[in-house]
């Protein structure tokens, strides 16, 4: 029995390996949601570009070809590698291989109280809880009688200069100033102001620094804030305070973004082995986890290094290629042949800033502009199509994407009772 | 100032009429949504067809061409037809005319404390908790370990044989057959169970006999159980109790689905005039409200006479035909002439079991079968376009729908907290 946690994307490309060979393995799939999540797109869920289902996919129906793979909707909390055994709240289950893949969430450093006023974008339902919070955020600011009142909705608060914070910066200037222009009637696009707030020298701080500064630009050609060297020193429901080398001072927000640091599953914790600082698992070069040779953990959750001093971030290219190695290593355990250290194809690395801009590297090649927007739509889409398997959500994307159309504007409750 | 209350069916057409007169009028629309839904695909989205997105547009979007046009997404609380005020928990509004357009939500007949065991079909919440229950019922289901307790899972208990009773249980059905079938490994199809309650003699009984009876033979050829003169007497967290005229028996069931009862808009006693016993206001033949000329109600929430004893019920066409000759006897009034009453343009009503599967009759036609399934897409999708505008999403639309796929199978959570 080989049990595997998590359905993202490592998980799944694990699975979708064991499923190839049915004579040898049976295969069990632990996910607490029913989903996989196309997470690099879940920005556009927040700023009402997509709907949820155009970037979610059932785990059964990913895997459903296999029959020798059954997945179960459950939560495993516990980790025991020394007895092979993985349990939930309900019940212990025994493997003889494991591959962990239960990837990370957000982390407030400390600072968990600040959750509540800064939603992070790990989920969909904290994506559509920021789009929530968007979209109400015009719509307060349209009916307030008096017009200095308005700033506090027009103004928004992205925390984090990576990709995820300068997509999510560059979406909601879009939507301010194109989307939402045509259909309020009390609002001047030209008051919303939107600060991409990041601790750093530069946004974007894992590419070259000259897409950093092209970055930067395009982000201001759309009304964005750029504020480097800056932190957050705290957080409350009326917005929050920000601090560089010369000053601290208080902007007024209602909607804030949380798109800075990352915590690893904590079911790190349970292996009882070495963590790293940020609290990711440190893995061998083969993918398995210390002295344990049959449980093997990728992706996000996991401290890999590369060579000293490199250690690779939690990208979703990485978590794919250490899935597959970690289930191709099972089948060579299973075959009795030795493992194979994790080798990382580079695939570059890609952000959309906005219409026509983004910034691309690829070995040494670096890109801005519609070229690197156009590479940007195209290796997403292919993604997506991979994983949907449906052409027409493609087309109905890349449509709605370029025509600047947010299908997706709904603003629906948390409650879902009539009177609530 | 002409206010209109709720950007449904009726108020969106009063709204597109008025906005063709710039000069004469200044038009408000209120609705404490920000979306117009199209609610006869409701129960799509609860058997995870289609997306929320999918049948919803932004009440700004459908308005944004008129520019006498202002959205407000607000809740009147209150109208005071003898001042000509309507009033919000914020606010208090003066009109020249109204036109109340409130919808209706449901009746519990009652029994309030029902409504969490079995919720309704009314709002996008209420279609995404349906369908998160029916969704997480399978996946309970296949994670139990005991065969014999898999039944309450696997039991579907739909209350209410009108057309979103009849559409509610035959989606029930093709997805526990079909689209369940292939992704899960321990479930036999066979042993779900979905049961039709309904009260009266026959299923769909604004119908002609003979398509009852053809709706009930091909919901059984689905494996629906409709069990016409069948009271529900009790709902708890366990099942429902059934009552016909030889018994009463307890049905266990974790998803019970409500699509009975219906209760008008609340605003409608603030009106101080007469309801009928449905609690529906009593509306003149022009659709003013009693003695006010200029207050206006018109779809779910009115009670409109086409002549002694027979009364409109509570369908899209006739809403939005109401809402236009509201709209049209406003402009009349204004120009000083008289208003005209109310006719009804009899467009024929249809409703849809399955694939290939629905009866509809049109003026004294009737057609079940293929082809009243084939005039049902194309009806729905002719309106469903008129009001998205959005081609794309159409041959989406179709296409999902008539090769089963259910892309839209996500179980998302109530809460966005990351520990929820």
């Amino acid at each position: 029995m080989v049990i595997i946690i998590g359905g993202g994307f490592g998980g799944l490309q694990a699975a979708k390996f064991l499923g190839k060979y049915p004579e040898t393995f049976d295969v069990v799939v632990f996910d607490r949601r029913n989903y996989h999540l196309f997470q690099p797109l879940l920005y556009q869920v927040a700023t009402a570009g997509l709907s949820p289902a155009d970037i979610a996919t059932p785990i059964r129906a990913a895997l459903s070809q296999y029959k020798n793979i059954s997945v179960r909707m459950e939560e495993i909390k516990k980790i025991d590698a020394q007895n092979k055994t993985v349990s939930s709240d309900q019940a212990l289950f025994k493997y003889d291989y494991l591959i962990a893949a239960c990837g990370a969430g957000h982390s407030y450093f400390g600072k968990d109280h600040w959750e509540e006023f800064a939603p992070g974008l790990k989920t969909l339902e904290m994506a559509t809880e920021i789009r929530r919070r968007i979209l109400c955020a015009f719509e307060a600011a349209e009916k307030e009688a008096l017009e200095e009142n308005q700033q506090k909705y027009l103004n928004f608060i992205v925390v984090g200069g990576g990709p995820t914070g300068v997509e999510m910066a560059g979406a909601i200037a879009e939507i301010s100033r194109q989307t939402m222009n045509r259909d309020f009637r009390r609002l001047n696009p030209e008051k919303t102001r939107i600060f991409l707030v990041e601790a750093g020298a530069r946004i974007l701080n894992s590419f070259h620094p000259s897409l950093s500064q092209s970055a930067e630009t395009d982000l201001k050609s759309l009304g964005v804030e750029v504020l480097t060297n800056t932190l957050v020193t705290d957080i409350n429901a009326e917005g929050a305070k920000l601090k560089n080398q010369n000053e601290e001072k208080f902007v007024v927000a209602q909607t804030i973004v949380w798109a800075a640091g990352v915590k690893p599953s904590p079911l790190n914790a349970t292996f009882g082995t070495s963590l790293d600082k940020g609290g990711r698992l440190i893995v061998n070069q083969d993918l398995s986890v210390a002295h344990f040779s049959h449980t093997f953990a990728v992706g996000d959750q996991v401290h890999f290094e590369l060579s000293p001093q490199k250690v690779l971030p939690g990208l979703a290219p990485i978590a794919i290629q250490q899935g597959r190695r970690a289930a191709e290593n099972i089948l060579r355990l299973q075959q009795g042949k030795k493992t194979k250290n994790f080798t990382y194809l580079d695939k570059g690395q890609m952000a959309t800033i906005g219409r026509k801009l983004a910034v691309m590297e690829f070995h040494g090649f670096k890109a801005r502009g519609l070229f690197a927007w156009l590479a940007w739509m195209f290796v997403h889409i292919y993604y997506l199509i991979g994983f949907k398997s449906r052409t027409l959500v493609m087309i109905q994307w890349a449509w709605s994407y370029m025509t600047f159309a947010r299908g997706a504007r709904l603003i629906t409750k948390k409650d879902w009772h009539e009177n609530s």
